[in-house]
């Protein structure tokens, strides 16, 4: 129904170079561009920017988040 | 007793492409339609909308959904 | 001496087909029809209802609950 | 020093048939005889009573205890 | 250094037969006799009695506790 | 897209002695030189020092981090 | 950069025998000398003391600590 998603990691592989929404367990956001991920969720994004409540927190650049503490990840283009 | 339900999975195999909900241990839940599923019951939804007390709080167009974070999973058509 | 409990999963096996109470982490309680199981204690049930502090909450019909998040799990028919 | 208990598997086996008492992660208590268990400390018991401060607050009958919200078991004969 | 202690586990075997203090996640302490671990750090206790600053506040004879509700076991003899 | 990043620990590797930020789930941060990772994500920084909103609160030369506690890691110098 | 240290561990192994701090996930530290410790971080202190706010709270002669209650582990001399 969903071109090309058959397994839950072929959309974070559609989703390389574009610009993608990490909601953290923390409750904050991290919005940039997805870099590169492996089987654990482990992430690297790029132009990463920590968001609370709508607001911008911090801007990090180049950042690697651990998989565990990921609820969801969505490809900011979307909807 | 119900139809093709051997195992757990299995409900999640017949509900893909029709909408589910999906209930977060944050307290949150998720409604869309389920597109992939894998063994970590980590799934990717479409036209995902965050839910908050019934209150739609966020719409996410597709959405990775992390296994761990995930309390249950009800097609939303049934009862 | 309970008939045919050799090992914990017996008893999911024996309650096939019959309600069961799930107590939950969170405090709730779903209570419906166990349909299926499996080694993780993910399991399926059918006409859930969610309960809380004796009230029903929420029903769903068909539910996947994920293993992680149980506590526990009785048939209700035995007191 | 204790007889016939090597390992710690050991003290379960010997409290099969026997009165247990189950200190679970929320605080509360699971009274009841012992079935039986797996590497896992999954149990299930018979007769199975939760308690809080001392008071019953529920009665179960057979009761399927996932072993990951175990703090501890203790023979409740032995004091 | 100290004798005999390679590996962690070496000092929990030269504690078998000798009291020892369990900390507790929940932020109660066990104290009693070590009978026997494995390498899960599950143990069994003989003469067990849970303390809460330092007050006994239950006594339990013998004793399973799960490994991962344990933050450090202390020989009780040392200073 | 970002030179020479194809798995996520690519970037930790790129960002051995240099400075980097790492935010624990305890809410604080450790910013310091990393001088090694392993799978795991745990780490080795020098320098380390724990930050807390923004604040220098401690000082530790050497420090071993277990990755479990880690949310993300970003080099610093990129902004 | 930091000799000898090609991986994580390798600073562990540098500091046997030597003066620790370690930082709990319960917010308390404990400092002392390293004895031993393996691949899940589980390590055996000697002169452990328990430290709270700069204050030292307890005194434990030798410790086994569990690998998953640690945040970090400092050698003590370095600052």
């Amino acid at each position: 129904m969903v071109k090309g998603i058959e397994r839950p990691l072929d959309l974070l592989n559609q989703s390389k170079g574009k610009e993608i929404i990490v909601q953290l367990k923390t409750g904050k956001q991290i919005v940039g561009t997805l870099v590169a991920f492996d089987i654990h969720i482990n992430i690297v994004m790029d132009n990463a920017k920590e968001m609370d409540n709508g607001q911008m927190t911090r801007s990090y650049g180049l950042a690697f988040l651990r998989g565990d503490t990921i609820i969801f990840i969505s490809p900011s283009n979307l909807k």
